[in-house]
């Protein structure tokens, strides 16, 4: 998505550790606006109309999947990474690892809300080694629920997450995949 | 709200602790259509057109404001719980304390944007006590900006966090304000 890719090399930062920080307009302020324009782009991609149920994980997630949700007129759920009072009774659970927050994070989404065959689609904002995208389908999984395909803006193609998936068979469709990174050089895959 | 309220009279379960769990249309499954008309609803109070950002607290306010933010045509910024490797430099910072985990959370927003005089339209699912509303107040008082109101799905009024945040002279509007709860039986506050 080339306004996608523009907006990462005017405003994306690359940090120590591989971080693009795109936090000007994806995952701390949100341009929801650019937000509907994905949300469009991604319906090039997904047959929409075959979709029951939107799934991320939060927090950074939940903005973009809201306004897909809202723009397709489905609802969604977002997988929660630690129990709190207010979830009660039964539980998916998948343990990943958030190398954001290098410890073991646990997802959760409540078994009542994801019932077997509800066709899902998976949207997420970043897909680096696709530890959380993993967690997610290990929750579509147990719940009986089919995974239509995965959608997400930014992938660090380098990292190799996006590429596991498509491996194992996953219909997954990136919006920008970064190949390469470094301080004030940021190179894209090229689109098929 | 009317329909807000069936929707808590017919689906919301009042649990121990004064936990009002409307998971199945609020904040864990997100009914995304109801949201946006709760962004219609907002409208009404407060006046969208001077509004230049909305500001909410991960993660449970992060699906409706985002919905409000791409119906309003506005960028919104949520504020983070905990520090994370993407948040570098200046950083707006405000201690709270969460009932829901029981401990002490700091909300973090960067300086870069939240602009001195930006006019800010805070939103949130939930008022029970108001920790997190006060905590956001606080960040766009920290910001020089201006605070519009407050709008609120949800607010539990026999804890008193919004007639707190009213008697302060903050423009603070809840779609639906519970005065008595318990298993069953949901009693809401009378609408002026």
């Amino acid at each position: 998505m080339q306004e996608l890719k523009e907006r990462i090399l005017t405003e994306g930062k690359v940090l120590p550790g591989d971080i693009i920080k795109v936090d000007g307009f994806l995952n701390h302020r949100v341009d929801c606006a650019l937000m509907m324009r994905i949300a469009d782009e991604f319906r090039k991609y997904f047959d929409i109309d075959n979709v029951d149920l939107l799934l991320t994980a939060e927090a950074s997630g939940i903005a973009l999947t809201a306004i897909c949700a809202a723009c397709y007129g489905k609802p969604m759920v977002y997988a929660k990474k630690a129990k709190s009072d207010n979830i009660e009774g039964g539980l998916f659970k998948s343990e990943i690892f958030s190398y954001t927050y290098k410890k073991k994070v646990t997802l959760l989404a409540a078994k009542d809300w994801i019932q077997p065959g509800t066709r899902v689609l998976v949207i997420d904002d970043f897909l680096a080694r696709g530890e959380a995208l993993k967690g997610l389908c290990d929750i579509v999984n147990q719940a009986g629920a089919e995974l239509v395909g995965i959608g997400c803006a930014i992938e660090k193609g380098f990292q190799g997450g996006g590429d596991r998936l498509r491996a194992a068979g996953v219909n997954l469709k990136s919006l920008a995949i970064i190949e390469h990174a470094e301080p004030g050089k940021i190179v894209f895959r090229d689109d098929e």
